[in-house]
């Protein structure tokens, strides 16, 4: 079976195995994990940022961010699509009890710096005024879509100037920066704080990290134990993370092969694909989804829907070329 | 001075005054109120649902109405310059805990059926699943439109179909009945429950009402205490209440007004207005509006700034077809 | 019937009927009801606070109080039977997310400085950290017990000491002034938020205060309206409220008549009643409560279960000396 | 250095570090992650439970239990020192916007029948009804008592009579079971949902589980997911937790080193300690704790503050014999 629904599937290598077996452990709820230390460091070395918070998912990270940003009653200006409005099981509300406003970020996911203005509200006796601005690079929801730093920097300052933090959700950030071949870095720069997952194309079993300034990750470490992400000797995560981080540099590989997958794809009656920009394959199908996918599995290849016709494939470390083309061959059969 | 910044600004008449003197009372905490009882009674009537309860705002009607519906952590569906959503201190995630998702109503601020069924999302593992479809008649953001009867069932329609229930703010809604010629009940038929101000059009002093079916209105009376909204001998408030719902059959006078206020304004240099439908005019205006209303004050005449270059002007009880042309008169001095 | 449900009870006087007619009004959303404004500048002032704001509820004044206070996730010290911990439907949960810590107030329901020294909480990774102590005096569930203003100022000293603020629930804050014969603004000085009702011993039929510094209540302002307590024109609540308010004086009457009303229970056979601090009786009872409270309906007499065999009776304007006498009867002959 | 502050601080064995490096893993937010599902069944099979959910924290299947069990606005029985309630950093009015009604588990920190019927509260109008009872064993803050099975039952029957569901704090059941010589299952039987750590005196690296019936699992995971807790490749965690799940046999071993502990300490000068019933020594100091703790750090042994003269010792399996002889050496040179 040729498993490309997500890049979270990955299984650890044996160096990630070795390291998780060999690390250097203490109890991190005391902040005494060696390895846990390491990789807080090195991310935020790697991110530009002044500190670092291990977290035990992307979803907690995002929400942590969030929670530690605003304050109770504000408005988040966030994409329409974005995984933190809308894969999050309404976090927002939930955990800092803030208002999203979305905004329409087109094909790239990404709004303006017109629409954050338009976007931004005062606060005042009757609206509750904005405290956050997310941003979400590469966007999943829009076929991982790799938004140019200048873009980043651009919507980000139109927050900034009117005192509104800004939130990456870099979930796939070094997707990001391997497509436009800058340093991670770069999209970080102008933005406040950061989550990297380092279980998705990293191929880490387990973890993500939530960068920012000390005094953000102070205080992002309080909220991290109020929803129960305290872990202990969590260097046993921590050492495959930092084994995943040297992973960046392979991302290309999986670009490629997306590139290869869409190819392949689009040639198929039936079935139609763009370029894809980073590892992700969005697929337009001319019959339900759920359906297609049901054949893909009969054929030995899986995917997810994101659509009533719209189907999902991810590449990553787990495949080869090989698999690719026969994921195309799978696909042909199934369609 | 000509007080045109809202129907909320009317000074009660001597018949509501005289009401609240000799209204017979008791502890509504404990249901004693012989009055509230009858203005619910009556309210309950005039809308054709099983229940009503008394409000002290139409703020509290709309926040207990959303948070009886739901579940914490679920959508709920609203237009996009509603007031549930914008003009509330982000109320829906902080009392309901539940996450907008906006739809753009256009220029009737009312989504079509197509919009509700895409804006419907299903609960599970990662998607909290929508709760409730808020509509909103007249709409105050879009300049006091009246839906049409047959577009909030359209819309209401597509809702119950998944489930999800449907809550009208009808802070004017009498000004919508009024607009089309018919009862306020058939706006309220195709929806669950709905929120009326007494204290807009109609001219009471104080107080909304909510209405729905008796189960939703005795755990809406619970929300209610948890809100501070359980008052004691609010008959005093009731009493003009009732007289406030015998004013239902000059709201048309109001929409007179209005519209013969919108000629005028839209015949100055530098101001322009569409025909209102209801008590509402929206004007625009050539240079920023705030500027406008200052120069409009200093010649007696007061409206609200809605947008950088919008401002609202709004008909009601205490003012008389002379106030008009004097408004009118003072707008072409100040512009 | 002689209803001695609760002080809340109570028809208001002619006077204030007539004020509420003849009151000079405004739209008290923008601040500008003069009767509003009025009240309020009169009770800060009998207060000896910066500031005060009308709320429609006791409830609500607390909680808004509470949620001003605080912020979302710490701790409120308060007594384990007060009203706001106890009957406000978990509202420090709901609407400040704060966890109350109680503290045995003992008979007079007060905690000494000891308890709250030893019930602060630092904040720190895993404790949340003590963001106000609430005092509740007269104490309703100890039975109206007024506390002394020494007590007061030392248990409000104890929270201050650690910067943790101080609010009073004073819903019936003047019979303790009656009761120990100084002014109210004697048990506000060592607090720093107050609320007071009017619409209990005073008598009027709705209405309560929220007083204390300019800054905190401009964002009190901003919470009420959250909870949707911004009514319009609130003059006609606040003019009898301002006749409600010069009824301070006659106070004395209902302790006197309640001094009555215990030792004739008292001497009933099947009943024990303790002498009275201020308007409220408790009785024990030698069978259930709610059996005795249905003879005493029976018998034209109204209280209330407090718990099992304790049954609440309150004086209030609305009884007169000769009511009195014919409650001890009716309860001699329930009996 | 010998370190007693918990016994959270072990290192795990080799035996579990092999394990993380060979388990069989996949995406447990799938579902799919084999060894995590074994972890899982092996868990329920251990404590008589339908169905069990992995979790990163203890703090985080106390939480989704409080969540999971309690509709909004709810009370929440528990003991006035348990961790819940005064560890996890308000969770429970921050998660589950619930209110703890706490009781005084006296010195053994668990409730009598008795309490937790006055404790109870029905829901109606003013009060917000009990919705769960908490209980913890061992008892933590109470010095790792053992509470045992017989009084666990009686708590959860009194709840359970009123229709109230009880969950379980069991971070250190395997203590309690190893204490009383009974299976864990005894302690769950009576209770509808139990959390137990294995990152405490099992050992394992990281990991809690959260066990009860499969419709509460099923909806725990949904939580779970909602405060961040879902993972990944998570057999990598759950490989060295099946492991540790082994040690429940060994526990035994600790208690009997803290009791070699408590009595030597209890001859020494200054100091004094009760037997400890498992793996917990307090130790009442003649000084300020934290100054007897700095001059036992200098002498190589750690423990932890639990009050002004209160010192936490723990024992656990990174400590044999000989330490034992040393920390009481030591903690005699610091005396």
């Amino acid at each position: 079976m040729i498993d490309l629904r997500s890049d979270t599937v990955t299984r650890p290598s044996d160096a990630m195995r070795e390291a998780a077996r060999d690390a250097s452990v203490g109890d991190d709820v005391y902040g005494e994990d060696p390895t846990v230390n390491d990789l807080q460091d090195r991310v935020a070395d790697v991110l530009g940022t002044e500190a670092a918070l291990l977290v035990p998912s992307g979803t907690m990270g995002n929400q942590v961010a969030a929670r530690t940003h605003t304050e109770r009653g504000q408005e988040v200006l966030c994409e329409r699509e974005s995984h933190i409005y809308k894969w999050e099981l309404a976090g927002l509300a939930q955990h800092a009890e803030v208002q999203p406003r979305t905004l329409d970020g087109g094909e790239r996911g990404v709004p303006t710096p017109e629409q954050v203005r338009e976007g931004y509200v005062a606060a005042d006796g009757h609206r509750p005024g904005t405290g956050l601005l997310t941003l979400e690079n590469t966007h999943n929801s829009k076929g991982g879509v790799a938004v140019a730093p200048e873009r980043v920097r651009a919507a980000a300052a139109a927050a900034r100037e009117r005192d509104v933090p800004v939130h990456l959700d870099g979930a796939r950030l070094f997707n990001a920066a391997a497509a436009h071949g800058v340093p991670a870095s770069e999209f970080v720069e102008p933005v406040d704080t950061v989550m990297c997952c380092l279980s998705k194309g990293l191929g880490a079993p387990v973890g993500s990290v939530l960068a920012g300034p000390d005094d953000f990750v102070e205080e992002a470490r309080r909220v991290r134990k109020l929803l129960g992400g305290g872990m202990r000797q969590a260097g046993m995560l921590a050492a495959p993370g930092l084994e995943a981080l040297e992973n960046r540099g392979r991302l290309v590989e999986d670009h490629r092969r997306a590139a290869r997958l869409a190819e392949g794809l689009d040639r198929i009656e039936g079935l139609s694909a763009d370029e894809p920009e980073t590892n992700i394959v969005l697929v337009r199908t001319d019959r339900p989804a759920e359906a297609f996918l049901e054949d893909c599995e009969a054929e030995g290849l899986l995917g997810v829907a994101f659509d009533d016709c719209l189907v999902r494939f991810c590449t990553h470390w787990d495949v080869d070329d090989a698999d690719i083309e026969e994921a195309v061959a799978a696909a042909e059969r199934a369609a």
